[in-house]
């Protein structure tokens, strides 16, 4: 893993040990696609990194600097850039110092293994009602931890998540859309769940609805795909006991038009 | 901050930019009174740190060996002992890897100043019901954080918080009991909110009842405490429009027993 660690404006060689991101999770962050060396969606992952640190009233480096930092960091690559901003330094106890530099991380890790459809398993694990923090992509993930655990234990790709009401949300880091009666659904996030940046550019390209969803809805769906901003749009093949053999049209069009938008995706592969 | 860290039996430098308590929060932290160089309650603490280890797939370091280098930290003086411990390091993505050696952190920080009653205000940050972690001092602290930042906003010395379906579950770093018709009564922690040791040591001392309570309940509770391994005993004096302007003797009673199971804890003053 290649790393740079700051502190506001500085270079610091290391995390300090009263950072209230590794005391709390009290940290925001970004896993962003970088095609040779540059990270074609950076400002809507920027737009959502700052209007998460304006929810948690956190402070906000510099962009331009970020920016800067994370194309050096790249030098060129491929993979996948994370981000990770925190609230810096303080002191023991919950209320954070204001005026605290904030710390931020980049880091440049390998693009996953691609894959042209998925396995999928319903978790267990549920997702707590917070609408304090719904939507932001925070760094209070034990949820997620305990539901990739599962996806991991039972050999699938990935998991659909519920809320303790029984309503899907979202997979452990991918989005969900399902067409359904020629209509492409995808959960509200009010209560929980993550608003990821590949969902807002579904949101925009189709008339999506954002409605509640049952399990049931998602089984019988004409197609299912899940998405974020390192795997782009992958198409479930099999969830519990339904499956779907062949790519749908509609999944294989919003795939032609994401390697349009972003030139780190592939086109989809040639019907076989 | 005296700080030490470890990475499974071996002291280390620094946090590792992959650790994922600094990633998800992944990690589980005690507060401890250390009381001329020693920890009184130390095997307390251990025992729920290792219950939410197990409840985590955490892994769990030595116990002698983290006592041992707590003592040597502490070096004969009163204080405040933070032991965290996160799942170590991995990969990105949330599934834990199974075989990273966990890493513990120790510090060492002024006692906070001594107080004979707090002022409480009623926080509006709800906690979301997870039963999952309910009970556990796990480092996904989000909504402590906002809610110690109204508490400071205010001027208060604590908060009291209330799930989403408005039941009192606990204060901000604090756990809550109240005298009604001559009972001890606490909030249940199946949903949400930290079984603080010190609330399991007044359960014990005292046959207290484990109850649901709204907030009227304790506003119009005969007698008021907060308590955490830190505080001790903390009797409210004041919450929204609610005076308790003397100590209760019950109060004064716990207080001195507990000053006979821990040294670090004073006898209550005299009554003036």
């Amino acid at each position: 893993m290649t790393v740079r660690m700051f502190l506001g404006h500085d270079a610091v060689p290391a995390i300090a040990p009263d950072d209230r991101g590794l005391a709390y999770g009290e940290s925001l962050f970004e896993t962003m696609r970088a095609h040779r060396g540059a990270v074609p969606w950076w400002d809507a992952h920027m737009a959502r990194l700052q209007s998460g640190a304006a929810r948690l009233a956190m402070p906000f480096p510099e962009g331009a600097r970020m920016h800067a930092e994370a194309l050096k960091l790249l030098d060129g690559a491929d993979g996948v850039l994370k981000l990770q901003l925190t609230r810096g330094g303080g002191v023991r106890g919950y209320a954070p110092d204001m005026e605290a530099p904030p710390f931020w991380m980049l880091s440049v890790h390998a693009l996953p293994q691609k894959i042209d459809a998925a396995d999928v398993i319903w978790c267990q694990t549920r997702l707590a009602a917070q609408p304090l923090f719904a939507g932001l992509k925070h760094g209070n993930r034990l949820e997620q931890v305990l539901a990739a655990t599962e996806v991991r234990v039972a050999g699938a790709v990935e998991g659909l998540m519920c809320d303790a009401a029984g309503h899907v949300i979202a997979a452990t880091s991918t989005n969900v859309f399902a067409l359904i009666d020629g209509q492409w659904c995808t959960p509200g996030l009010d209560d929980c769940g993550v608003a990821g940046v590949m969902r807002g550019w579904v949101l925009a390209q189709r008339d999506a609805k954002v409605t509640m969803l049952k399990p049931a809805d998602i089984e019988q769906a004409d197609a299912v795909f899940l998405c974020n901003a390192v795997r782009g749009i992958l198409p479930v093949r099999r969830l519990g006991t339904q499956r779907w053999p062949r790519m749908h049209p509609e999944i294989r069009a919003l795939q032609s038009a994401l390697a349009q938008s972003h030139p780190g995706f592939d086109p989809p592969r040639e019907a076989s």
